[in-house]
């Protein structure tokens, strides 16, 4: 048996591959596939399965996808939702032979109704399991969220979660190992651990949920703030008929200057800048909004709209590919060009400059105390709630496109975040909107603190 | 002004990739577009005009391939061939201006109807013409056939060649630097020398045909005798309408032993095995016909059908891409699948290994002439005029599937060509055909005359 | 904590890339190191410690050449013995601190004297143990060879590693997960589980030795039949003084045919043939080892001397990187050339073809059983053990050098193995030592099996 | 016969790759020699010539590199040099077979004394000459340059240069290829035509210094205003005596923001920051000098010391292997370190962001109408003779190191050159020299033409 993790950074989400003697099956594959396919031409195996966990909501999945490539693979999911594709409705206990391995179906309702863990034994050595994968509904030091199927069923599906852990998960042994859906950072969770994996017994021993009362373990699920955005619902449906095929989407047109330039002009047309924010401060396109690459796979769900058709400016040409996975990964198909000349053409072909200010934290310090500037903090709610810089303003990435009209338009604004990515983006988002005075803070709240600066822990 | 010349092995064809201050052209692209969308990026230019010689009869033209990519590009070609499809019809002396560079076009009709040969001025220096693309016109030492259009109007043909060559060609200045359609191993021409370039004023002097008068070039014309492949028309209708878009055919898929199996039992399906003649003749799916992938460019189109489907044999994985591509270049664009395990997986599914016994030259030689082998020489009729062995039967590789029924089955045969590939090829035809009593001759007619053993010239 | 296992197939050897806050440690680095430092890149963090288990003595350990691309690295291993290079000399329970992680050392003797398992916590969790890395001490499903240090003192060695276990690592937790020094398939453990991880808990229910009374463990110990090559000696003494750094070594020249031969020629050079068997039978170099590149891992160290100095013939050019890798790893550091031309060039040039016969299954049955044929059985013991053919001739590839002048000269051979690869590797031995009469049985003992011939089990 | 054109992109240095039967030659090959070495593979022929133009001063020659690889390689350069490495010294009218091509020298005094042209026959056609490779004698649209050898002698060697082409080049034939050491943009000639070949008739044509009369030519000569470069002298001095081995040399270490700041404090080590200037603007390493990749293969050896040693920020991890090689291809070889975490690891890690300021376009106009702002113009002489801005300073990038102290500390500095790269470099130097007014027009001269701003014509 090999198992290999495959990471979707920015989405920390974690697909694996694993193969035995021949055959292999995927877990919650994500929808730009070759490392699946490759995976199995290096290891000589056949994917005959593909599992997913439930029916995901913060990415699309790619089952579908690599059915396409590999006809003969089984899709299996719950039999709980209404899947409109797929070749195997689970059941709970529902078991499978691969290869050497046992893969049998533990139905753990709670962050969904469908969702599933699929234990694994290595029959080669015994019918025991060896490892669990564990899909949303435990984390390393987290449990899966009980608020996204719908945030008035929040208290039921918390319940179910609780039930499915003490019923299904806890009983089993200390030696189990877990590997979960998602990783540190994921949106699917509070507070995520920092690695992939871990086993039962050092969850049951370190993580806070799997000791609490069920009445405490209720309470805090309902107390967790933690980030919504728009894109679930586009995913989930998506998930739920099957979304289109990668392979048989147009692929983005080249463009030089002038013809980008007309076609970002249309109505719909977005111009997503995908270079560093270095680079994105000291010119762009006007009216581009900047998604550093680097973070690209986590925020640009928060940002755009499905509906919407996306024209990319890129640090590199060789990053199209992956600039336009990410937008794949969360179901924004329509990526219609990229500026072929880069910006270096855009200059040369006389085009205009954008130029959004940078800030010292000196300068910062000084204007928030003197009052002269808003500085509005854009980080995610649980970041802002351990602490906060004082007099800032919070209004979230994920929401400004959404309130920015709550903003003052005649104020000096300065947008922050960790370490200036996510304030780029926002200082886009607003510049686009029409706002004037806004300036970024390229050195974030990291940069601040090892200043000496002070910040306002929550109570 | 920069020159990138993209050769298409085993065809032997040549494309040109041109670009000057930002913009640029293509010069008869091939259909797997990538490498001038690399060549563009790299160079920070727009492909503005696609140009195409004529109407190509051994390779579908890429042209669509790349507007489809690059949505602003204008192909261009003649106004004598009923196109369906393209942006430009071309007459004599039309021009454009592309960067710093100004095209023009010579209609040079006498390979087909519609050739046309492309000067081009670096009008940063001058208005006079430095260099010529001169598709299938005009060769390094040698000038396009005569005989494809249609083999009744070989004289006609001739006669425009003559004209053409004599009135628009020879008339230029010597300094001009040549760039034509193929180069050395081309089937679109009679003994093309190995270089892919040349200039007027060499050509002039070392190009036989150039110094001819019209009657003894019409003759020599009517007497080469050529290499004629049923792909051709197939090509040539593609090229009418506008071949498929690559990036809309499905993948091939990757099949387990088992499902390929039962796929390469399906009428219309053939097994290509691209692995070297040494790998094949020790072991291979019965069945399948061997055309490596080192010469598979030049005769995939002799040997196979464009309505089968094609079922793929690799040395490695990363083969397909390359694979794929050779058959999409003549277009046969059903490649269905590849066995995803490698011939490996093959034996370790306990599937049959068909195997072609091979045979050394000195017991060849002593068959031969003991009578007890029929020796086919299967190389191209040019090829085997210059030289033969004694008492060798001649069939051509592009004939064999046509002609087997005139092999006597009985008999002990011998395939043999210069290097062992095409013998390969030959000899698997000959096994799906039902033939017996097949060998290879790994080590061709090269190594018989490095051993000293005798051929026969031509008289 | 991010772990990533790299595995150098072949050897079966397992090391691991683990980082965390952007520091990182390496474990049992292997000597090609250039992907440790890429894995360092991609997760921006700076390698600060390598850590040893063991002197090993199955390939050449990395951390010089580590330390030669990255100096401030801290080389850290036992103090008991008695290195000639390194920073740190380990005692047990000396602990450390590597971004989040923090290392303790458990000194477990056995499977050598200064072996040393590391425990890993994750301290942003808990001070308690996450998981271990058991180097040569404990496997999946097996543990550490104790005949190595010296066969005599096995049974010293064996008290030893049941003492180690019992004290040190089975009072642990269940949940911890083990990372071992090696997978399926090395030598350097009898019959270790094909995967690369388990759970100290999964491992006390299913490993039959962590079960058994101590003179049980030292009986059955004292009975494994394990393999023993020179090449170990070689390794542990590079291990100990610290070999050379591969980035100082000469590249492999490239030479043409005429060059190869003349070289081939001089006393202490072999011509090491990297291709697969089928390519290998039907034509290569006369004189030249058939190591295929797929199986060179494992058994290079078994076939060749460490005086030698090896010329290269290759699939691929681009095959040449791992080809000498792969003698790199086990101390072979005299890649002196490759034939730049491949085979083909060699044919080309009019260089002899040695030809190796083969045989079918069908054909070899009948020899065996007529007495005609003597078939020499060349895997490893303990696959012998399990069951072989009647009548075969037992003689490993590791002893087939040394002891190739037992065997009858004057009858006709077949060697065979479970596929083929050693197979091939043991006849072009057997014919540089001048056998004459020696076939190859490119479908082995599992085709064998398939087709419904008898093999004898072990007792 | 084959020809790669190899371009080293900055320098505008051509070197060939010329293969045919299987022997290749490579012309004035550059130091980091992989791409020949791939070329021979790709091309199945075996390197058997390098041949030197002449002692070349501009880059280092990689012949010694390539012979290092393929020992059998023989170098050829003129015996008017004292060469201390190399097998073969030349003499007019010697000549070569190498494959089917006959390389014939003509010794072409004017450049230097040494220099060479080697006229190519195609000897499978004619024995007449096909094409030239011209060195530094013949360019595109120039001839050589006659001031580098000791700018005293410029007249003779003018003189010299005139009578080589008159009495050596001239008389060839119009349809003869040229293949020159140089394209666009070297410092190696004045005014370089943007293509990287010609023919003798076209240039004979519309060369204007082909049609001077001798006293004419030799005017000219002396009146021409080109780079001169200390590292001129680093490299001839390398290439008497023979470079060191690039592949003997140290790589350099990866190291962390601590370990790379104490590195750089030390004497003789300066930072180069490789990223874009935008980039760079926003922050840097305080004290960093920035040669962007993009054009660090042009001025790198204008604005460093070959003493030093170097230290490497990059943009990505990836750039390393190129900009190191941009450092050794002019003989800097002590390439010491690389940042390894990047940028974002040195703000992570606490330290200091040095800024450079901007300014755009009207601004910098508004500060020079006023006389508030000194614009100093960074281009080449030949640049700015052309056209330049009012009131501008004119201070080379290759002089702004040494001459930088008759720069006025007090007054507000604005650098500028054509696009913004070299102006950040420039601003870079004086920064580092401890100017502290300094700010950076990254929209340069082409922008501030667009923008309809007045530029004086040289008269």
């Amino acid at each position: 048996m090999r198992i290999t993790t495959v990471r979707s950074e920015g989405l920390a989400q974690l697909s694996y591959f694993v193969s035995s003697e021949g055959e292999a099956m995927v877990i919650d594959p994500r929808r730009d596939v070759d490392v699946y396919l490759k995976l199995a031409a290096e290891s000589h195996s056949q994917i005959t399965h593909v599992f997913e966990t439930h029916r995901n909501e913060d990415y699309v999945i790619g089952s579908l996808e690599i059915q396409y490539h590999v006809p003969r693979v089984q899709i299996a999911h719950s039999k709980e939702t209404g899947f409109k594709y797929g070749d195997i409705s689970l059941s709970h206990h529902d078991s499978f032979r691969i290869g050497n391995m046992q893969v049998t179906c533990l139905h753990t309702p709670g962050h969904t109704n469908d969702s599933i863990c699929y234990l694994v034994a290595d029959m080669s050595v015994s019918s025991a399991p060896l490892l669990m994968f564990t899909g949303d509904t435990l984390f390393v030091g987290e449990v899966g969220r009980t608020d996204l199927v719908d945030i008035k069923k929040n208290e039921v599906m918390s319940r179910k979660l609780y039930n499915s852990l003490k019923e299904e998960i806890l009983p089993l042994e200390d030696g189990i190992v877990i590997h979960p859906g998602h990783g540190a950072g994921s949106v699917c969770g509070g507070d995520i651990g920092k690695r992939d994996f871990s086993t039962l017994g050092y969850e049951r021993t370190n993580n806070p949920w799997l000791s609490l009362e069920e009445e405490d373990f209720v309470q805090l699920k309902l107390d967790q703030r933690l980030t919504l955005s728009d894109y679930f619902k586009h995913c989930e449906n998506l998930n739920t008929v099957g979304p289109p095929i990668v392979a048989t989407l147009p692929m983005p047109c080249a463009l030089d200057p002038n013809a980008f330039e007309a076609l970002s002009e249309k109505p719909g047309h977005v111009v997503v800048d995908t270079r560093a924010p270095d680079f994105f401060v000291c010119g762009h396109i006007p009216g581009a909004i900047n998604t550093p690459l680097k973070e690209m796979g986590q925020f640009v769900g928060w940002v755009f709209d499905p509906e919407d058709n996306y024209l990319l400016v890129l640090e590199r040409a060789e990053d199209l590919e992956q600039a336009r996975n990410y937008l794949l990964r969360v179901g924004f198909d329509s990526v219609a060009a990229y500026l072929a000349t880069g910006m270096d053409g855009w200059y040369e072909a006389g085009k205009p400059r954008g130029i959004l200010n940078t800030i010292s934290l000196a300068d910062l310090k000084l204007g928030l105390e003197s009052g002269q500037i808003d500085m509005i903090d854009v980080r995610q709610p649980h970041e802002q709630e351990k602490e906060f810089i004082e007099k800032s303003i919070f209004l979230p990435l994920t929401d400004i496109e959404r309130e920015e009209g709550n903003i003052d338009k005649s104020r000096q604004k300065v947008t922050m975040c960790p370490g200036g990515v996510r304030a780029s983006a926002a200082a886009s988002i607003l510049k686009r909107k029409g706002h004037e005075n806004v300036s970024v803070a390229l050195d974030g709240i990291k940069a601040w603190k090892k200043s000496g600066y002070p910040v306002r822990a929550a109570e």
